[in-house]
């Protein structure tokens, strides 16, 4: 497997004996104080040398730019590296190039995706442990397992941890267009579970909700149309247990205006910044109605290795061998122009995931173990002009 | 005991034979609609048959004038009653007169509380079912006996059902010198729990914080007060694991900014009539915190006659009996004179109760069992001019 590598990025570290020993050479995107993306990334070049004991040295097949990896940038995300300059990203799928001798599951050649949250997934090669990486299928498709880790849990846990949610039951979700709300649409679909969604009123929304629908979703709706909506006679719904928001503001009081009694609402993400009002009369005391917070962060630390984390990991590999998982519509963007990704993403909600296999002359596992794939360029789902590499379906 | 009765009061109801038996008449203050009390409360006379089966006949001594019971006439309260005209009041004391047939548990001379809310307390007799009512030691002192049902009960909830405290725990309220809050610090005193008050800023507040922490609250501050404070290290008190909010607004804001992470805000009334704010950062997301409402009634209902209730019941008797539990300030007001309470009690906070003995011609067991407390005529506790009956601790 070491073969593989590319000569060029083999050196010597030390001339020093005892230090001897052969390293690759990673590309990372760092930045080295907070600020916005575009302006304080830059590519660095560094040596890492092999793993030893329980370490893996993974190579980086593909990483996604979620909005959490552009707030921590940006210094306003919960969570902070502890040291400066940082690597950025946080998901990735990569595959395993060599293990250090403590190793006990893994091997060269596997699959393998995050299993910790913000370890740094910007980068060509990395080293990481045994225990922070999580093995999956070889045919796996690159997009939708560099997603599952972080975006995928999140919409899982969102659904599983909170009520007990049985076939014809409904849930409601502002942010329905979101990364983890389209993804709570399909899981819901797949469940029995009616899913009502609802996005901020725009030119496009008719558009949007079909494709919403398309994904999953009952019902789509706009925040103009949801307190007038007849939606539970027309569609059969029964009142929500679960409202999902990752809005805050007013958008956040029109969802829970729609909870039954005795439902819940749990907030993982308030992307408007503002707070929301809830009112004794009736929401918490007649209704009885409950309201929290999740933070797939805390909830993959708290849980690593966890027998929830292996049953969730294990059901979301099982969708995603199965073809019955679908990422929302991805760019991929070759590493070296992450520029042109991060100017692309200021003030639109399209989505990127940078490849970082484009400027090595070798194919990687993803590609070689899915022979039906075409490889080489091809241009992107998007129909946009620039010519680049793009995973397929 | 029957004989006790006045006699003026035994009626013939009917020269039917069948129907042939002795009637007791009671006095009750009825609203025929909903309104102000002191425009809606009138008092009328009905005939009340024997206790058959399961019922038992009540002679009620003392019957407390809640804010509940007051927005129950107004028509605001969440709870209303199914047909009108009804008589107001839920809590109270009194003492059996006569048990059905089928009475198991209960005998005349038994005093006893209601266990079921809202019954219609503020009439002089008064048939329930067995079930419904609670007995109490004799020498219990009426004031506490009467409002231990629903307010001591609500507190007692409050403190037991949401967050396991433990000697040295910490608690946040507003409304502190509410019924309920004035509770709630005496059993954090009894219990070992440190209690935060906060109460609105009003010139007659330093008055109004030594009366709260005398009762057994560890600090009480005003709302203006809270938010640049101390108290956590002038006190040594721990973060509040739990907060109880009865006013909505900016006060129960202010308390859910001084939950210690993953702490609970229980919202039991929200007498301003106002919603509170909560956001997704820091409170919900990254402090863990929770919001959800209590309504006393509904436990009631649903908990009538479980272990909880006959746990809680037996625990607040016990410190009903060693006088560990003291009522928050009341007035005794005659029950002919209720007009007068109705129009002292608009706004102020003073506490009204019932005395329902005071036009009958004999002593009831709630004072002749107690030799110690001298009867008759005396001044109330507050150096009211009128002469009142009072209850004495």
């Amino acid at each position: 497997m070491w073969s593989l590598l590319n000569s060029k990025t083999f050196k010597t570290l030390s001339t020093n004996p005892r230090l001897w020993r052969r390293t690759v050479t990673t590309k990372s995107l760092i930045y080295r104080k907070f600020g916005q993306p575009i302006n304080e990334l830059q590519i660095i070049e560094e040596d890492i040398p092999n793993p030893i004991d329980k370490q893996v040295l993974i190579k980086i097949l593909r990483a996604p730019v979620n909005p959490m990896d552009v707030s921590i940038i940006q210094g306003i995300y919960p969570f902070r590296p502890k040291i400066l300059p940082a690597i950025g990203g946080g998901e990735f799928v990569g595959e395993i190039l060599k293990v250090g001798e403590l190793v006990m599951n893994l091997n060269e050649g596997d699959l393998i995706i995050p299993l910790r949250m913000h370890l740094g997934s910007w980068t060509t090669y990395k080293l990481a442990e045994e225990e922070e990486v999580y093995k999956i299928p070889k045919y796996s498709d690159l997009k939708e397992a560099a997603t599952i880790g972080a975006n995928t849990c999140a919409a899982y846990r969102l659904l599983k941890g909170f009520v007990n949610l049985k076939p014809g039951d409904s849930i409601i979700q502002n942010g329905a267009n979101g990364f983890v709300g389209q993804t709570v649409h399909k899981l819901c679909k797949l469940w029995g579970i009616k899913s009502l969604g609802v996005i901020r009123d725009r030119p496009d929304a008719g558009v949007l909700k079909l494709a919403m629908e398309r994904l999953g979703a009952t019902v789509v709706l706009t925040d103009k149309e949801i307190d007038t909506t007849d939606v539970y006679e027309t569609n059969c719904l029964l009142k929500p247990k679960l409202a999902l928001n990752c809005t805050g503001g007013e958008m956040a009081e029109s969802i829970a205006r729609h909870l039954d009694k005795c439902g819940i609402m749990v907030t993982y993400a308030g992307v408007s910044g503002k707070p929301f009002k809830i009112s004794a009369l009736p929401s918490l005391i007649l209704n009885e109605q409950r309201f929290t917070g999740f933070w797939i962060t805390k909830w993959i630390e708290e849980n690593l290795g966890s027998p929830h984390q292996v049953r969730m990991m294990n059901e979301l590999i099982r969708l995603l061998e199965t073809n019955q998982l679908e990422t929302p519509p991805v760019e991929i963007i070759p590493f070296d122009d992450f520029k042109e990704a991060f100017a692309k993403r200021d003030g639109s909600c399209k989505r990127f995931m940078l490849d970082m296999t484009v400027d090595e002359d070798v194919k990687w596992i993803g590609e070689r173990l899915r022979p039906l794939v075409p490889l080489g360029h091809c241009s992107n789902f998007g129909g946009k002009k620039a010519v680049k590499k793009s995973d397929k379906k």
